[in-house]
């Protein structure tokens, strides 16, 4: 493998969902297998999880980490083919990107979607500039239309605690004051047309995903519907698509323990941060069925198991 | 030992600076105890000391450090019980302490006062959060109200250069152009109250620490009179707690070498960063009476004997 | 060695290149000579290759690294003798450098000009204070006048590729858009001096660097003049040392395809960021003949040559 950009880089899920859940019984196995390795973590936008997660994955691996925060510690890139850089941008990514491979074995990014053009962030400039210019792997920590270390450890999740062959997953739209980004629903939607699941997305209309990310999914706009029966609830705001960016705050979306009766006893998932009583009610974050600290836990397996498959290539 | 949250956790303080004074002299004995241990570093303040020595005496350990500053690199904190999360904060403090709990052994955390609000400060609502949420055992390194790492430094410090069994010791409070918090002077009166020592505060009215920290402490109003046949004076500026945050420039309490001729030729110590000149004159820093390098380098065998405490119980 | 200053501190310029180019073809020979040593990094300014580079020299030496970034987690230094410390500035140079100076074994520093002052820049006082006040060595990471690594960088580079046992070497001054210091600039030509070659200095009149740097170097303004026959072109911006930070914009300076015909097949060289299209043309940094990314590679052995010498006299 070379890089880990999207979900589609996983060769064969069932296994990659297998070995990082053996991964987490004995997370320091493969310690010598990073020895010497350097991994470069940088952040165009604040991280708490995955900054630390993918950190401790690289140290279970014996590997070194550098850090690098590009707001604050470095200077804004350029990524346009043929500009001549007399503005704001102090450095082409095809320097930055080929300098750092030399310093580092394997670079992940962070990038999030700016929410200003859609085909901007949609065209994942950053992530695929890195990945054409970089003489190393890299990995997606959030680009601006994909989260896929979430999604992988959202896969892991919902293997362990599913009790069904083929669970029930809804995806539910939730309110939120800001705009944020598609980029967790989509790698989700994609990770869950590859599990064996009966998937269903719900959201208020104008909120619709890319079609070419929710292909064949079938939408429910009616969340009490959707949730019926489900075995698995995985809440998540963003903005729209179509209408790019547009907030939505309808509150009558929030989860509530209500809700949660319409469904099978559902387990609630959430990648985090959550805002607490407009995405979801305290009682059912904070119910027993609510496994979003195991999930965050797995971040740091999905993270190490994608790290173990690069440096076995390498 | 759970946590190192103020200097209450010290069982046995005698022991502690012995054991901490035995490090010093070989700083890397317990090299495997923190083997594939990791530490977090939350810093939600600026920091020089406290992030370098922690990070060094982590090392002397063996432990993996991983650093994360909430300004900039993260995002501000939700600490209310049941509040609707529609304004600024993004996250929980409930999912950001278990979550961080599973990527690290060991969480240290600095949080200083607001000093806009007295109870809201001394409810020490970011340690105790972490600590009531955070399934590792956690470490202030300076919270609202006390400063329980420099605290011990201190008692390391002491201990080394005393010449008496019962020496007479001064806290001096001085003038300062902003307004600082209370935690070094507050965890210095506690760790006073634990140590053989004649002990003696003295600031101008007004600027009395709080109650229930200075007890049976004897206040001096007149500094000339307190400071005489001191052995160790410890300046220091705190901000009113009465009136709270009120800043003091009282330039006639800076410390100068004719106030320095009161003591019995005391050991100067301050817990820096220091504004020359204004807390204290150049000639009374610079003198050979002024241990305050030696005290920083004391920080880190604090840390460290803090850690080992804490890996020891693991 | 005591400290990595300037390129003066180099004892034989010839060992050291050769031994870096040793160090590149195994850079992991010396990891045991750093075990249980550690270096501080302290950042006035942004860095990307001087910062993920030198972790990188020192992490291939074994050494533990400390960042700190004084922007953001720290506070601004005081460097004046008797100031009294009551507006900005919280802690004075004095302390900082003796306090980091226990905690770390060798330390280096980036803190750029301001080019405000000239007097006040050229007098390196961040650099030269931490010297005076620090116990350790102190290895420059760009100063205010000067960039000795990059320097060191630039005589391994131009030994690996240079052709001629004395080669053309023609330092040519770049239009930008901002005010950038003359410090790498400085340092390239000082280390010229040391050198066997021919070198040229070109720029447009009263771009003219300090006397005291350019000595007997010929300085021709005709820069199509100055390119022929060069066997490597180095290109740099830098602002008026003699009206003290005025900006050069003038296009008709940019490296183009047209101006490296004049050359001997030159090399082209820069010590990035570079601004494309405003410092040199796409075509130029794109061709063959571009060996700016080698260039930023030895970095990492420039820096690693640097602390080993350091560390072999510790």
């Amino acid at each position: 493998m070379k890089n880990y950009f999207s979900i589609n880089d996983i060769d064969s899920l069932d296994t990659w969902v297998e070995e990082a859940i053996a991964l987490k019984q004995n997370p320091l196995t493969n310690k010598d297998l990073g020895k010497d390795k350097t991994i470069g973590l940088l952040f165009f936008n604040p991280s708490l999880r995955t900054r630390l997660s993918t950190q401790k994955a690289a140290l279970n691996l014996g590997m070194n980490v550098m850090v690098m925060n590009f707001t604050g510690e470095g200077w804004s890139l350029e990524y346009g083919d043929g500009t001549v850089m007399d503005q704001g941008n102090s450095e082409h990514v095809k320097e930055a990107a080929q300098v750092v491979s030399q310093y580092c074995d394997v670079l992940a990014i962070r990038a999030f979607a700016s929410l200003k053009n859609r085909e901007d962030d949609y065209s994942e400039k950053v992530l695929k500039s890195f990945m054409e210019f970089a003489t190393i792997p890299i990995v997606n920590m959030e680009s601006a239309a994909g989260h896929p270390l979430q999604a992988l450890t959202d896969a892991i999740t919902i293997t362990e605690h599913k009790k069904a062959n083929k669970p029930k997953v809804v995806l539910s739209w939730a309110p939120h004051p800001k705009a944020l980004p598609q980029a967790v629903a989509n790698s989700f939607v994609e990770m869950m047309q590859q599990m064996d699941a009966h998937f269903v997305i719900t959201h208020p209309k104008g909120f619709e995903l890319a079609n070419h990310i929710t292909k064949e999914v079938p939408i429910d706009y009616n969340q009490d519907n959707a949730l019926k029966d489900a075995d698995f609830v995985y809440v998540k705001n963003w903005s729209s698509y179509h209408d790019y960016g547009k907030i939505g705050k309808d509150s009558s979306w929030k989860i509530t323990e209500e809700k949660m009766k319409h469904t099978a006893n559902a387990k609630f998932m959430h990648c985090l941060p959550v805002r607490r009583n407009v995405v979801v009610d305290d009682k059912v974050i904070d119910s027993e069925n609510s496994i979003v600290i195991e999930q965050a836990n797995n971040r740091t397996y999905a993270a190490q198991l994608v790290l173990k498959k690069i440096l076995e290539k390498q």
